[in-house]
Parts: C-alpha cells; structure tokens; sequence
C-alpha cells in the first residue's frame, strides 16, 4: 500500500512558514509500513487542489490532506475532497455538539461561519478534535481513502496518532519496526564506512545513516507479519551495530537525546554538574535544561562572557588568561576547575572559543573551542575546529561539550576508554 | 511568470528530514516576483522524477529542482532533468578544475564517482559550488527554464543568493519589494484584529501577518515597474503602520532580531547586562549571544537553577523563597536587585517559572513564569501564564524578557509608556 501527502495553504508556498507537517506524517506513514513517493503542496485553490487530488487518487492508495478545514470562506480542502469522492456534506451532530462545547469551554462566541466545520461528507467519519474547531475526516470509497487532517501542528499530531495511525496500521498486514542507534564521537563520513557492508548486504531490515548535529543515527527498519517477528530480525543487526560502535553508542531509545543520556548517567553516578560557558552563552545550561527533572543535579550555572567573570566566577588567574588568551586550553582548564570548586559541583563542563563572525586570527580562527571537562578533580581538555556560521559553531561546541562530558564520566569510573575519532 | 519547486529525496519522502529548502526557496522566488502554486517532493527515482519535471513543464515557466546532484549512482536529477530537456551532458572544465581544487584544498583524494560531477547539460550554464562538489546548472529552452541546485541548505542558500536570485530578478520586468514590520507587545490575534481593514483594502501592496514566538511580523510587499515606484507604494503603508503599533515595533528591518534590537539599545544607552535564569537555563543568556559583538555590553550571566544558587548568587533572601516560593513575583524581583548588584550592570533580567511538564500546582501551574527588569535600580515584574510543552514555555518566556527589557529601557529614559497589550 503507498501514501501521498497533499500539503494545503497558501502560507507554505510562499515559505512563510516550513512544512513540518509533511515531514511527521511521512514519518509516522513510514512507521505504519506504508510507502511514499509523492508530497504535493497546493494553495487554498478549488481547481489546483481537485487536479492535485484527482491525480494522487490515480497512483496512491490513502491521500492524506492537511490544512484547509478552516471557518473562513478560504478554506476549502473538505468541501474540494467531497466534491471528488462524489459525496455530498451534511451535518454532523456530534461535530455540532463538539463545536458548542469548545466554544463554551473557552467563554467565547461561537460566530455563523463556524457552523461549516460541522459538515462531514455523507459516508465519511468525522475525527472530534480535542484542540481546535475543525473536526478531522477519514472517506473510504472504492478501496482509496482519502483523509483530511486540520493544519496546525498542535491539532494534527494528536488526531493522527489518536485515530489515523491505527487505521492506517489495520491496513497494512504487516509490521514495520524501527529502532535507531545514536552515536557521537564518530565523524558521519567515518560512522558510513564502518557500516557500508551491512548497509550493502542488508534488504530487511534496511540500515540507514542519518547526520545530526554532533551525532549520527542510524535506524534499522524491519518488515514482518507480526511484531515479534519483527523484532526478532532487528536483534541480531543492532547487536552488530553495538559490537562495531561500542560506548560511542549513547543510546538505542527513540526518545532518548543525547543530554538526555548525559543526565541519566549523572544522576546514576549521583553526580552535580555545572557548566560555564563563553562563547555558547549560556546554551549548554539551557540544553541541559531540556531535560524534565535535571534540577536533581544541575543547580548552578555561569556565563562568563568577559575575561573579569572568568576571573571572578570561575577563578581564572590573570596570569593564564594574559599569557594564553581567553581562548585556550589552559583558561578552559581553569574555568573547569574554578567552577567546579565555586560551585562545589562534581562535574563541571567549560567552554571558550571564537564563534565569529569577527574576532578570528590566523592563530585562533572562528570555529576554534576548547572544551574542559572536570570530573571530580580529574581534568580533561579538548581542542576542536569547527565550520559554519556564529549559530553553527555554537551548536557544534554544545553537542561536543556534551559528548566530551560523557566520555570523561564514564572514563572517571574507567567503564571504558575512548579515542579521538573524529 | 510562475515558479514550481521540485525537491528530489527519499529522505524528505521518509520524514527524516524537514524540507527547509522548500521554504527558502519558495520566500526567495516570491521575493523575485514569481508566483508559485506547486511545491512537489519526490526520490531519487527515474521514472517519477522524469514525470514530475515533465508535469511542471506544462504548467510553469520556472522550475527549481533541489536536490540529488551528489555523486553516487543514486543521485540522478542532473542526468533526468537533461533528458527531459533534450541536453547531452558534457564534461565541463571550470567544474573539474573547480572539482579539483576542492578536494586539494581539503587536502582529499578525489574518488573517481566525483568526476560525475564535472558533466554539465549542454546549452547549460553550470554554477560553481563554493562549498560543496556538486555545481549548480541553468537551463534555458523553449521558453522554460530548468534551475538544478544541490541539496545541502548551506550549499543551496549562497548559490541560489548569487547566482539564481539576480537570473529570476531579470526575468520578471517587474520589481517586488517587501518590507518587514517587526512588533512585539502585542498577541497575534490583536495585531491582526490592528490592521484587518488594511489587509482588506490593500491590494498593492500586499498586507500579511505571521505570527512568531512572542512576536508579530507585518510584511508589506509592493509591486512596481522600478525600485522607486515601489518604494513609493510601501511607504504611506508602513507610516500608517508605524501609527497604529507605536513603540511596540522593534525593527522595520528584515535581518533585524529581536534580540539584536535589544542589544542596539543597551549600546545606544551604554548600559551593560546581566541574565539570572532559572526556568529557562541559559536560554535567555544564548539568544542574546547570538549577537555578535554582545561582549561589549554582556559580560557575565547566572544560571540560578536551585534555591541555594539564587540565595548564594543573586542573594535572593532565604525568607523571601520560604514565604512565596521560588516562582513568585518577589523572588523574581530580588534575583534582578541581586544579579544587578552581584555583577555591576546596569540592567538585569530574571526569569523564575514553572516550564513542565511535572511540578505544577494548581496556584501554580505549568506555564506561569515571573520576569523582572532592573534598570539603575528600577525593577518591574510581570507575571506571565505561557501554554504549549516545556520548550515552547521556555521559548516564550525568553522573548517575553527580551519585550520587557525593552520596554524598561525605553520607559526608564522617558521615551514611552506601555501598556500590557498582550
């Protein structure tokens, strides 16, 4: 069974806003094991839209719309897929109902051209819509299904997973199942060539690579009448994947992210971290902070943008910071150190650099950060180069810093011992 | 004239990446005039490709492929694209040369796949990719034009800049002209309810609103025969603009960030600052270091995640956070007193929430946060009740400290009031 994406709004074909929606609906599809090899993005346009339709309709087997169902006279994507599906609208009580409530719920009153979104077309389920006023629509005819899903991300992603992923999941007979191992330390270009055979050999479950900022995934997709077949040929290509990666594997969890691992590993250790930050500003504490519950162990925080708050926060010397430069690797050691000891955490995670766009020389270029990582006294430091723009580097220093962080933790507790092996 | 934009990527079909280059380019093209009705994404395949590209022919007399020029067998667009367009593909030499002096650079072997690269459509103008291998092609035929470029945004976007923008700009005779109208203060539905009469009236120029995290954008777009005659039609537009939202518009320039504005005033006034943050993390501390050159004026931040770190660095008193908590107007009002005396700035901004999703209480709940301001002593508190998940709390909480920081400033010099309009 394939699936098309027709993507509806005026808005996304004049780049006013990304089209994220397509990207999670082609996900999701591509979890319930259907494949897709067309998304279309159309405006609010009565004619552009019935030949957009009409052409999936012929080469797609589900046609899921987003966008359109609006109040407003614009909106037009329910009533152009019933004209097409050849089914006439009528209102639906229970959508009524749902409107009168939602309005009611919020004080607010409910005004004439609302009453459109109660229409369904006739044969068509109607999807109640727990965050917003347009009911979503699923029509079967003739063994195509055509489905229409509001626009706002905030409205689509709970309808979908609430009532459109099991019916398409009862389409399918068999079970995709996928299961990413995330990796940092390890270069993209470098993760691709130790996985190339696998990648070569493998038809199911597929092995693909995917570059992230700082980390590489790699998802392996399997392909089975029922799950524990599924999972049963997954085994075997993750453990191979573990034995080639080893500790630079910080997860296999879909919903683990990378700080997410560090915490986790933190609060095992029962350790306090602290980060004092340059360059980055303050964006390591707030990736940090990413992570519900971090409050257990990251109490402290220091931005030390000038060389006097590196002095006076984290008790750089004078000395150092004159001799070296503020970007060094022995002001990152001192950050390191000082914080850890003001801050009395035991872990504490430094980082300075030159994030551009000025400020470069021939000695110190943009791009060049020295990241410290302190573990109980125990100090590492690690100088990197990295490319792009302001934002870019930054980035890349946060990812880095977290990575060097884990490295040392499970060093300190000589768990294992890693390579440079960018 | 009009544009279609054809993305080629099985990973885009997958969901595995956003399509950010869809947005770009389709911002870009409106930009030059073009009007688009169809974005459409498809894989790395002959066949649907070949269909695709034939499609957009019939209906547009631009079409953008991104996308698949890399060098492996799968990359195909280059080759499928010149066969529709009837082209032989040709060794060019500035691309080998071009091709070469990348990989010496970079101090890299070239693998033989990469002479791939070098063949160009003949008829065809290549554009040299500065950074990346695969170049860029134009063709022209019949009346259509076929624009090839890779992938990568960070190739993409400096290719399409020098080279892509300046081709479509000479073949529209008209010139688009857009103004950006920046607003903070102020909700997204009020703004809108602001200038409904205008958007309704307004044909050229254009009114449109876009709604961004704490902010509001106004984009006005004029259409004209030359750069002066448009000119002249944004300008009573934005004057009346500039009537109706006062004080609360931060910037009327397009690469102006709210942050960036900010920034322009501390300079502008000669005031240093310093960030306390608990709820956000260094968020707010990170968002302002996105503007290069903030060392002047930003020196040092405080990440104050536990009770003890503000107590210990913002001396917020211990009765203070045993009376009302740490989420509270009070607490908030001494880490700004605290933080502006601890670190000699002149300003200080705080912010204390509850950002989710456990630790709400029904007297405070998810998405209540206090942020206070002090300017030479002043302080202002506003409590705020933000919805959405923990990132988005967290977001908004920042760019509701970077308005009120503003706001502070500007009413400390006398120049304004405000009034929460929110």
């Amino acid at each position: 069974m394939n699936v098309e994406l027709i993507s509806v709004g005026t808005e996304i074909l004049l780049g006013n806003i990304v089209n994220t929606n397509a990207a999670y609906l082609a996900e999701q599809c591509a979890r319930a094991g259907l494949a897709c090899y067309y998304q279309t993005v159309v405006g609010d346009n009565h004619d552009r839209l019935k030949e957009t339709l009409e052409n999936a309709l012929k080469r797609a087997d589900v046609i899921i719309l987003s966008g359109g169902l609006g109040p407003t006279e614009d909106d037009l994507t329910k009533e152009t897929a019933a004209e097409v599906m050849g089914m006439e609208l009528v209102e639906d009580a229970a959508c009524r109902q749902a409107l009168q409530d939602y309005f009611a719920a919020r004080n607010m009153e409910i005004s004439e051209n609302n009453w459109k979104q109660a229409l369904v077309p006739q044969g068509g389920r109607a999807l109640i819509n727990q965050n917003g006023t347009a009911p979503g629509i699923i029509m079967e005819k003739d063994g195509k299904h055509v489905i229409l899903l509001p626009g706002p991300p905030v409205e689509l992603k709970p309808m979908f997973e609430q009532y459109v992923f099991p019916y398409l999941n009862a389409l399918e007979p068999e079970v995709i199942l996928s299961q990413t191992v995330k990796i940092c330390n390890i270069g993209e270009s470098r993760a691709e060539m130790m996985v190339k055979d696998m990648i070569d050999e493998q038809t199911n479950p597929t092995i693909a690579t995917y570059a992230k900022t700082g980390e590489v995934h790699i998802r392996v997709t399997a392909k089975a009448g029922d799950e524990a077949a599924a999972k049963k040929l997954l085994k075997p290509i993750v453990k191979e994947l573990k034995k080639r990666f080893g500790s630079d594997i910080y997860s296999t969890d879909e919903t683990c992210t990378l700080e997410k691992a560090v915490a986790d590993l933190l609060c095992a250790k029962n350790l306090t971290v602290t980060t004092v930050e340059s360059c980055t500003g303050g964006m390591l504490g707030s990736r940090l902070v990413n992570v519900p519950g971090i409050s257990d162990i990251y109490k402290v925080g220091l931005i030390t943008y000038s060389n006097k708050a590196k002095r006076r926060l984290a008790e750089v010397k004078k000395t150092t910071l004159e001799k070296y430069g503020a970007v060094s690797e022995q002001v990152a050691k001192e950050m390191a150190k000082g914080a850890a000891m003001m801050t009395r955490a035991d872990v504490a995670v430094a980082i300075t650099g030159v994030a551009g766009p000025d400020g470069g020389t021939d000695e110190k270029p943009v791009g060049l950060v020295y990241i410290a990582c302190s573990v109980c006294g125990k100090v590492t430091v690690r100088k990197n180069r990295f490319q792009g723009g302001r934002q870019k580097i930054r980035e890349a220093a946060v990812s880095a810093a977290l990575t060097l962080m884990r490295q040392c933790i499970l060093e300190y507790y000589s768990e294992v011992t890693f390579g440079d092996r960018k």
